[in-house]
């Protein structure tokens, strides 16, 4: 690869989409190739958590590439939810941890999935099988993204191989997995900064569910859910703008209690319904508690495609 | 995985999607999965040299799948090349070493591609992964796909990893990969036996370029390009039967010399002025020259993307 490889991770960016870049640009420049960590957006108050513990700089903004440009896709697949025109470049290389959808290649490449909690997971494998050694602050950058996407392997999306990365990217990075875990995580539940427009998008996916129904489905980490419902009414209009502005059918905010594991929902749009056939509850006010639901990967899209 | 894993390459099966098809399956049953190798289609001649060579059965065809199937798909990922109704089947892994396109997922999965010459490259690299050693019946059966993706390393298809792993490969089943390949490839043309339809199924892809152009791509290996356009007419006809009764702007057959590496082709279809536009040639009787063209994968199919 004789050009600059651009590497980054999805839209309104989570610490796994950051820390995924930044591992994938390492392991490629020792690889040999020229390669640069992007980021499609704003940093999270818990990636900023991270790599301010650890000591490492922000990765630049990407707005948009040209068919000039070679990239990997870290943390994502989709098109909806990548950089503008990613169509027209040169994909060479995905490493992700997502279904597979509004994807195509007109050629062959690389593509390393496995459906495990956190890219950060398959990174590490891929730095085993190239033996090459991971600094200590990209293991600790890593650790991060596997506690952020695992909510502390409390999710249901972790899996046994997540737990035992962690554990070895806890001694390369000299990290105690609880304590720093828990401080990164409640660093991210610092809302209070954020305005309700930056909220929706922190964390936020465009998808289409079962090629009719399209919908935004946002996700907010907090240790405290009525702190966040408090904002309720200025939230739905921000969503109500964006069901206008995007021509959505669906609006989700899942507001997730990372201390207890459950999720308050905020739905609008004219296919709400989904909601309340997919989970069999009843939306008050365009709201209702989800018992045990945090994981929009396994929790919230198939169920949503399964009942659309 | 409790249930049984089914394990097939595409429709118009070659070398590579029978030898890989049986290589996953074992894999699969070391790693302590149920997992059987299937077909969908009628092997070739070459295939069937290569099973009779290392004493391995014809894998069962396989016509259809059911929501409740459990499904691996090797050498190819594209739904209109793959089994009917493979869209509501569960995909739990693909390996392939093809672009990614009309291929999705509700959930993530397994999935490992990379751009090398054939899919026996990469379930060599997961064997030495998963640290199964190959028997030598399986490791014969994984070198003919090589020699049979590569034409014996000539394709520009062939990467350094094909070459290394098929060396691998013949000193596991001991085998002279020049005398055993040729011999190989030698049955692989005669296609004397085969009527007009099976030579223009015996391995054939439909794809659909640049989201608009339906085509049928079509390659018979030859010692001998008279041989095969001595049937041009009979051919032809055929090949109008498929675009009337499929629906198709493009019908393609690649006759190509293997000994030479140039390929004739016989085109028909709405758009057959692609084939004209992507080789600066002029059919004549719905015939060309195409100098130095032997593979679909790598010099027809992203050239008439290109084109289109």
């Amino acid at each position: 690869m004789d050009k600059k490889l651009l590497v980054f991770g999805h839209k309104s960016p989570d610490t796994d989409s950051i820390a995924s870049s930044i591992a994938m640009a390492f392991l490629q420049t020792k690889l040999g190739n020229s390669a640069e960590p992007r980021r499609l957006g704003n940093i999270s108050k818990e990636t900023e958590y991270a790599l301010n513990h650890f000591k490492i700089g922000v990765p630049e903004l990407l707005t948009s590439v040209s068919e000039d440009d070679n990239i990997i896709l870290v943390d994502h697949n989709e098109f909806d939810q990548s950089v503008d025109n990613v169509q027209n470049s040169h994909i060479y290389m995905v490493v992700d941890h997502h279904r597979i959808s509004n994807f195509q290649t007109t050629d062959p490449l690389y593509y390393y999935a496995e459906p495990v909690g956190c890219t950060c997971t398959i990174l590490y494998k891929l730095f085993e099988l190239n033996h090459i050694m991971i600094p200590a602050d990209v293991a600790g950058l890593m650790l991060s993204a596997i506690i952020s996407d695992t909510l502390l392997f409390k999710s249901p999306t972790c899996t046994k191989l997540d737990i035992t990365t962690a554990e070895r990217l806890a001694q390369i990075s000299n990290t105690d997995i609880n304590t720093y875990g828990l401080a990164m995580l409640k660093a991210g539940t610092d809302l209070s900064s954020f305005s309700e427009e930056e909220l929706l998008d922190l964390d936020a996916k465009l998808v289409t569910i079962g090629n009719t129904v399209k919908a935004k489905i946002a996700q907010v980490n907090t240790a405290d859910i009525n702190d966040v419902m408090s904002r309720k009414d200025k939230l739905e209009k921000v969503m109500q703008n964006g069901i206008n502005s995007l021509n959505l059918d669906l609006s989700v905010l899942l507001i997730t209690d990372i201390i207890n594991s459950n999720s308050q929902v905020i739905v609008l749009g004219s296919r709400s319904d989904l909601i309340e056939k997919s989970y069999s509850v009843k939306l008050e006010n365009n709201t209702a508690f989800l018992k045990g639901i945090v994981s929009r990967k396994k929790q919230v899209i198939p169920i949503l495609t399964a009942n659309v």
